[in-house]
């Protein structure tokens, strides 16, 4: 039995997510397909953790087994070759039998990108967030900032259609910076792992805390409130990359 | 009587090219359903000249003229609200009677990008045209640098639609820039004045000669051969940008 990891990059746009779906198509179904025709044998494809309808990733990672050794490079070839334009393998790799691409992984990191210009750009509009009203970016920056550390972000996270429940809802953010880009701000999260909608519900109540809307000092309570309608709303996904898991 | 200069950014992937035709959804025809909305009266939209289906704009240049004066800034607003998303009306400026978009244009500069690397990259893959086959990069610069300089490109120009017959075939290009990017390369031309998919007969006709298709003694000669049919191919539009006109 051989082990591969893969890397992958989607454009999340035209996507119901990462999972697997009924009646929906999604990135894990048709990587699964392509590597099915590709090994000719049913294959089982497991992501480091899911991505939502829309959200984007420069950096996936999953796993896969195979009976039978791989040319890895013209593997890759013959399932990009299969996947559509917007879903690209970037890499495959073999690893031990032990390596599990959610269990093994040690951390994640992800970017918000969010557009302040008041006109839309034609070539982003599909990987920001278009901002429709000012905020106060030194307000924005110190309520990211109050979600470094480790915390019950149960208030953050939103119920998960499969086994939320099981999750622990402690998670460790070890950095979140904010820069300033020609026609807004990125925001990177990295984190020993992340709930469902998390990323999302930090940067919204973050936006609703900068326009005003949140008193920062509400924003301070909600670890211990552990109660997700008392923060603000899912900031969109479009906006959202996964860019790396770490292993 | 007022004139105005408007600069507008597009994404090419979904349209006929800039200009009006039957049956067919293009950027002037949107431009001008905007312009004529907000103006309430039937508006005439002048471009510096066209653009072909898929490609792109980073500054187009328009003129139209108005009975009333307008408020520049809620003038923008409102046409950028009615236009789609992947059409942006960057700027609105008075300009004089005498202005004419194409005809005051004193140069235009293009951007044209390969994607050289053998995995597609998911996020640029509609504005990069994918090159799946090595070329020469050093005898690619050499074609592309025989371009430079004041000639006739009878051999360069498709015939166009309309109007094409009267055009002067003698152009003067007075740069041609070759950068690496991190996955292929970005060619920037300036030139007084372009023929019927000038830039993408040149580019195509250089990768022929940078991947051996075509000698470059071959491409040296086609200025005074005038006969298209003897050049390369045309590249494909999503590569293309038309990025600045200057005035």
């Amino acid at each position: 039995m051989y082990k591969f990891k893969i890397t992958i990059a989607y454009d999340g746009t035209h996507y119901s997510g990462w999972q697997l779906q009924n009646n929906s198509i999604t990135i894990q179904f048709l990587l699964q397909e392509a590597l099915q025709t590709v090994l000719r044998t049913p294959t089982l494809v497991t992501g480091s953790g899911r991505t939502d309808a829309g959200v984007h990733a420069l950096g996936q990672v999953a796993h896969f087994t195979s009976e039978i050794d791989l040319n890895l490079y013209s593997f890759a070839h013959s399932v990009n070759s299969l996947l559509p334009h917007d879903i690209s393998l970037l890499s495959i790799d073999p690893v031990p039998e032990e390596f599990h691409a959610r269990y093994s992984a040690k951390a994640k990191i992800y970017h918000y990108y969010l557009h302040t210009d008041r006109v839309l750009n034609p070539f982003t509009r599909l990987y920001r967030t278009h901002l429709l009203y000012p905020i106060d970016r030194e307000l924005f920056r110190k309520s990211l900032n109050l979600f470094i550390g480790t915390h019950d972000f149960t208030s953050f996270a939103n119920e998960a259609s499969l086994g939320a429940a099981a999750k622990n809802p402690i998670k460790t953010i070890s950095r979140i910076d904010l820069f300033e880009e020609r026609s807004g701000l990125r925001i990177e999260f990295e984190g020993n792992g992340f709930l469902y909608k998390m990323v999302r519900n930090m940067v919204g109540t973050a936006l609703e805390v900068a326009s005003g809307k949140i008193n920062i000092d509400h924003l301070a309570k909600l670890f211990s409130a552990k109660d997700r309608r008392l923060a603000g709303q899912t900031a969109s996904p479009e906006g959202l990359f996964l860019a790396e898991v770490i292993y």
